[in-house]
């Protein structure tokens, strides 16, 4: 199967670049040059996570989800395949994305924006941890799935290799800022860390958030304690 | 005319409630409550500013706005009417709010979320410092108004007076950051400081900000240098 590469994200180009040049000018690294990995913060927008009998009922018997698009972390796919959300005052949100790969629960992402618009009253959430959240009505072309629970606005959270962590001086579960520059420049607080050393360094931000600070792929980012 | 009185902020309340105690258990002033003035933070959803000649074209001639609620800056207000707002690719806005009183000039202010989803790209701009931003229409009972220009996304800023300005160390033009706290908690950087001898401490956000932020009445808010 032909997938597109993601796009190589220009703050793992820029990371590369200032180690090769500080490095021939035989300079010592600034910080942000000396840290372990390149930081990239990504905006995710409204999505879901499905479990394989939720993609069942939403497309049919022994559907499979199709690759649209592979995001940063290895294995993670935005699926070509979308769905409609209904909301509790019936007002929809069509081409909700499907984020792949399949879970063992299905989870709906909405920053607040979405939220306020659907007539939601989402709870800030980790992901994963949707006890007594909202649910909500998802539609598919081959059927109707009803969530008893699984709407949330996820935390903004960064995740993070044990090397990582220990460059920034954080362990799993601790929280640390996100400082993000230009024209309206923001810091988030309370950016929860979650290590793994499966993973690459990455912040994961809302929409909302995204906008506050108009996030842009040359925006200046950098992790503070 | 009987027009509704403005909520009474909860900022304001606090503001008093912190002076008086401090002040009967004989104790200095903390920070907060040493300032002159109580600190509103406002979200300013969507809206437009219109000329008169612009109330007319939409609402027919001699129309006059009426008051559906007042602001917190003596003299302003959110008006009953609304109009539709009509982007480049036909994508609409219903109900965006008119804000009294008229102006000398057609503005309309929209979040980054807004923008977005009416395939705008709208630049960051002072309120009304409108050259060269692009334009769109706007829908009225009575007729159409195309704006040629106008269209932004207004810059977070803080209105104070001259007093306020000499407590928080500022000047008219200079910029300050607003702290917010709770489970969402952000700094917004670049928070243009306005003084003006008759306006009150009032720090405008927008809704992407509002949101990022997750900002409700009794959220911590002070601004710092």
């Amino acid at each position: 199967m032909a997938v597109p590469n993601p796009t190589l994200s220009r703050a793992v180009v820029e990371h590369l670049v200032r180690q090769v040049v500080y490095e021939r000018l035989g300079k010592p690294l600034p910080r942000a040059a000396a840290a372990p990995n390149p930081l990239v913060v990504n905006v995710s927008a409204r999505h879901c996570h499905l479990t394989p009998a939720a993609v069942e009922a939403l497309f049919g018997p022994g559907y499979q989800l199709s690759v649209q698009k592979l995001l940063y972390q290895e294995g993670t796919f935005a699926a070509k395949e979308t769905v409609t959300l209904v909301g509790p005052r019936s007002r929809v949100i069509s081409n909700l994305r499907i984020l792949g790969p399949l879970r063992g629960l299905n989870q709906v992402e909405l920053a607040y924006t979405d939220a306020v618009s659907l007539g939601f009253d989402v709870p800030l959430r980790l992901s994963g941890n949707i006890e007594g959240t909202p649910g909500c009505m998802l539609m598919g072309p081959a059927g109707f799935l009803e969530l008893h629970q699984g709407v949330i606005r996820a935390r903004r959270h960064v995740h993070m290799s044990p090397e990582d962590a220990a460059f920034y001086g954080v362990k799993h579960g601790e929280e640390i800022k996100l400082k993000v520059g230009g024209p309206c420049a923001v810091t988030f607080d309370k950016l929860l860390v979650r290590v793994d050393k499966s993973v690459k360094l990455e912040a994961h931000i809302d929409t909302d958030e995204g906008n506050a600070c108009n996030l842009r792929p040359d925006t200046p980012c950098e992790l503070v304690k």
